[in-house]
């Protein structure tokens, strides 16, 4: 049989890499440039000082040609030396893998574990910093939006809880799928280092990783002792005053950058919330209308990025999901780890909108169908109904 | 206030200009070349080869730089002569349109009355050709789908009702919104004249018009009498031959136009068209559950590139047309001409999809709730219970 | 033997289309959007208003999707009647070209003839106006920038005859090779109908053809008789105020349109005509080094767009010019009509600078080695001496 | 004074990034697709595949979100262990870098001394291995084409170094400029790693590191104990099977690789280091008629990628490369470390051709004068002279 001919847009609703706008894959259709001309410089500084205000830190960021593995890496081996101890909390399958990397460079993780269904418990934390008298947990990891499960965990609630214990730990965030869909606040939030990537809320092509560094993660920085050279922040953090790297940057990903930042601008940081907030509650409202369950079980902890979705006892979430893909050309997200077959993940972050989502719960509407899951119809009109009374696009 | 800024795609669903592929616009993004090179001329030879097996024709199909307007003046300058007698029938707004160019071009119009709500009468075709014993009337000319009312006539029955006539009529045929849409056979059905526009089912951007031509119009060519040069035939028809324009061509729009052929015919003709068939049936049963009604009257008649939806009484087609617009980012076709503020028209051709479709159909229901429109809900439901339980997506 | 594979930038060196430069090629790669949309009026009266400042005009800028051709067409149409003369020079060929469209539309032409090796004298302009007691000229045609010879006639020459005549006739000039190349200015030589194509000095592929349109044009337009439909001017030049088109425009074009004049202006349109002066002298200072002859024999007339260089007695210009893209990859003109064989053509317009036509002149001077012209090494160098002593690029 | 507004093309001549084409840039204007789809993986193992056939080897080739400084740490941290002996060359400036890099990570660098002006000499490298009885000796770490200096080193006489001496040390070679610039036969050669990045020869942006691994370098991948999680090459070398990446990949990259790989195959690998050589000689002929001098002294070690001119006493080579550039719009590569403000560098490498690279001589040429050099005129001839009697184009 032939392989089928897919027309039409095809509906990328992996919660990462998200749709990158036209308009930034035109502005990374562009002639290379030496990236040692003052045209390249003022470009870099420009970004920089774009991505400073949209993580709202007056901190320098660094930006590495990476994913944000990469970024994740930076952040260990920047601040920390051979031996020491972090904690961190089992939000899902991006938390356990950060986990492992810094085990294999030598940390020691207090790991606090977790379901998958609910967000950390700042009081644990609290707890568990009260107790390290020695002040041997040097670092606090959490990841802001669980890629894998959607949970959400409050980073203002952490920040309190370190502050509580009076602990000198420095708090390190992944804000890989909350920056630009979550607030987001580095500096006010006492964040030491936010690492993020660009291929989700930030609405780049995948190739750039970040650091946003705290005075005090410099401070750090200074003393610690895991070997580095390509992540090693320092050239990266002067690259925010003088746009010169010590290596080749992808250069066509800095175009991209300009133009992604300047469209998060034009929207606003706050309307861009907002509007994450809406397209999530209706994907909600959707699933909670087939009958099927939410994977994060706790509603101030949902995720504007992504919704998980509980597939039935005996259903195979991963049949589901290329049936979907196959019969109506929407990418969804597999069950990562524990929940592998358990779930798939429904992306609406980044350049999307209503129309956009709605497309794409009707495909998953549909697909189910067509998969033979067991489940009410009416998803999609009542993300309709949610939108369609509750829209700020109409003012109301 | 400040301006709204839209996110996400816009949803394009005018009736043309259609959604031009990201595959093509690529393939347009071209650094140009001579147009007298060897290469440019094995790229026109290819093109117009393409185009011949879209048309279902072993004609030349002459190409120019202009709208779909300037390939109806073509078929006429190049046929006809001054004074001459054409039969025309008033499917809507653009076959008045046509009717009136031939006018200025100092024919006459026998133009069979319409209510831009049912097609074509063979029957009345045939009758007047039978009363016109003198064969005054050169060319019968007939727009297959009427982009301003939803209407397509049926091309074999025209074709029948001049043969039943004996009729030496050439028969002219109006395809802009139908090739790449309905099923179209230029030379089976015994076509003359073929005009056709770049920018709907063809999925290139407007800038090309088409004439497909017989060898009987050809002859007609040889004794035409209305002036003409930029529109000339002849140079055009050679082209199919040898690659050589008589003037600059728009060199882009034929990389465009080799990139959609490709994609075309990937998919294949006849799956195009029950794609398109697909759609409009799931379009047309969202306005019954809005319990809105269709313009076409005649369901053999329904045209699948759009559909045209009467708004209430008392309503103002064009002000919910607007307010979709701003509140959900959908383009819309007003009504047009005799039917401005009672319809709008939703476009559902060329390069789209289900999802794309449904969308749209969303962003309807939701714009006429912000609009005030007294309409049932459910038109979205009724749409995706179709395409889920029926669409050739799952093999049904 | 297989087929040469080209590495490296292709070197387009026609006199058009010229090189798009990237930014235009990409501003192009743009979703299509609803025509009828005010964004789209917005987009088409800016378009229309940056070339009325590029024409130096206070007129409207009809413009057509069309080549060039199709906007001589549009002039003749709509300013003249059947049987009315109009008087023309024989620059080359494309005056040829258009005197014969002329006399397709019934017009009587009175051609001056000429040796396409010199300009248009204006007093015999003046001699034949004056003869013309009756006033039966109506309009003098002529070809601001030859394409073909690479002549320009001088504009405000020919205004100084007609006014000195006395005569009513209209002043069209083709500006297809000079707008965007050469001083141009509309208002102030009492042009009354200039003619121009995209593809040229306007840096956009070729698709768009314009007319400008002065008021005693328009008015002509009131009584003109020729038949004209597509090409009519008053819906075009409504487009000046209102951004609505008389049928589906294409749309890409005037995304093109935009940036490409923003470009203009960055520029400066002096700076714009400098540049191509230089970059003429230092290519017919090449071709004087190389012991060839300029087609054009009055350096007063010589074109900035290109350079017809005259091959010696014997030598096929057209073997020269194919060997010279086989072997460098440089395309050329060919010599069009009564000099074909016996020239060929440098187009140096457009997007272009110094490296880009040194590059082109060194193509020449090596291909005319492999083709075996006899001629004088050392023409690139006097181009390089040239523009490295002289050029306005390092302020001297 | 206004800023200097620079028309048509910039003539990128640093020694990378290098011109990306016009048709990989295209490529890369592709949606972002799911990289865990199979559609993604299948691009991947194709990538990975015709990576190998560049390489020419068999073994895998692993591909980091990362510049080539990040393979070089790849290759370190993927088979030694803190405290390991490394020997190394002073090609120049990026053998430097390395070096550094090696040392940051506790390796012990034994480094050859070199004057930057010449290649390693084999004989030296066989005697150290010899000399090392204990086989302390880990790694021989060369880089093929230094870009700082325009110096490639012999990688089959480094080879049969160390076969002479019978030593086990793997040898790792940078081949960031060399790779589809010079001859390279990674399994022919016995290289062990393979260092390259994305944006010389191999014609993409910067952005991608590769790795390619002998059985060998994997086998001592299995008990080297530097720490690693980035840059491991486990996973990536599994997925030249698999076509899966252990995080998201830089997806945009991958659609530009199979099409720059594709561009490479049709050019053929042979005729592709043909073309640089010319290109280089050609280069090297302007120096020489200029009276400058090379810097790499060795006519058997010239670099294909780019040529180092030394400028006269007196004069700040740094001070040259900017008049070049701000007159005639050429980059050209600063001297970097030892030879600053000595040299400056014409990158002539990647998706070049006979007129660009005569176009940026006679920048030079042109910009040499301007800044006041004391040169002799006539390189820019010397080298059309050279390309046009010698040309591989014409078949001689």
């Amino acid at each position: 049989m032939a392989k089928k001919v897919k027309r039409g847009r095809h509906f990328l609703n992996v919660p990462g890499p998200s749709n990158v706008p036209d308009r930034v894959l035109r502005a990374m259709d562009h002639p290379l440039i030496d990236h040692r001309s003052q045209e390249f410089f003022d470009l870099v500084k420009e970004v920089c000082a774009g991505y400073r205000r949209i993580f709202r830190t007056e901190s320098a960021v660094a930006i590495y040609p990476s994913s944000g593995t990469g970024a994740w890496e930076a952040a260990l081996l920047n601040t920390l030396s051979p031996g020491d101890k972090i904690l961190g909390f089992e939000s899902g399958q991006f938390a356990t893998l950060w986990k492992v990397m810094a085990e294999r460079h030598g940390l020691s993780v207090d790991f606090m574990p977790g379901d998958w269904r609910h967000p950390v418990d700042p009081a644990e934390i609290e707890r568990r910093l009260v107790a390290d008298k020695s002040h041997s947990i040097k670092a606090v990891t959490i990841v802001h939006s669980e890629t894998s499960t959607g949970i959400a965990c409050s980073i203002p609630g952490v920040r309190q809880a370190i502050d509580r214990a009076k602990h000198p730990a420095l708090l390190m965030v992944d804000s890989v799928s909350s920056a630009g869909v979550h607030e987001y606040r580095h500096d006010e939030w006492g964040v030491d280092v936010t690492i993020c990537g660009s291929q989700k809320g930030l609405m780049l092509p995948p190739g750039l990783g970040y650091n946003v560094v705290s005075k005090k993660a410099l401070a750090a920085n200074k003393t610690a002792k895991l070997p580095r050279a390509y992540f090693d922040w320092q050239p990266m953090v002067d690259a925010n005053q003088s746009g010169s790297f010590p290596y080749t940057p992808p250069i066509s990903m800095f175009f991209a950058a300009k133009e992604a930042i300047a469209m998060m601008e034009e929207e606003g940081l706050d309307n861009i919330v907002a509007r994450h907030e809406r397209l999530a509650e209706a994907t909600r409202r959707a699933v909670r209308a087939w009958g099927l369950e939410i994977l994060c079980a706790e509603p101030r902890a949902y995720a504007n990025a992504l919704t998980a979705i509980m597939v039935p006892e005996g259903v195979n979430a991963d049949a589901v999901r290329a049936a979907i893909l196959e019969h109506y050309d929407v990418s969804l997200g597999a069950g990562l780890g524990k929940v592998f077959g358990k779930v798939f993940r429904i992306g609406h972050l980044g350049w999307t909108n209503e129309l956009m989502v709605i497309g794409a719960i009707a495909g998953v509407e549909m697909g189910m169908g067509v998969a033979g899951v067991k489940f009410k119809s009416g998803g999609t009109q009542a993300a309709i109904d949610y939108l369609g009374g509750n829209s700020a696009a109409h003012g109301r």
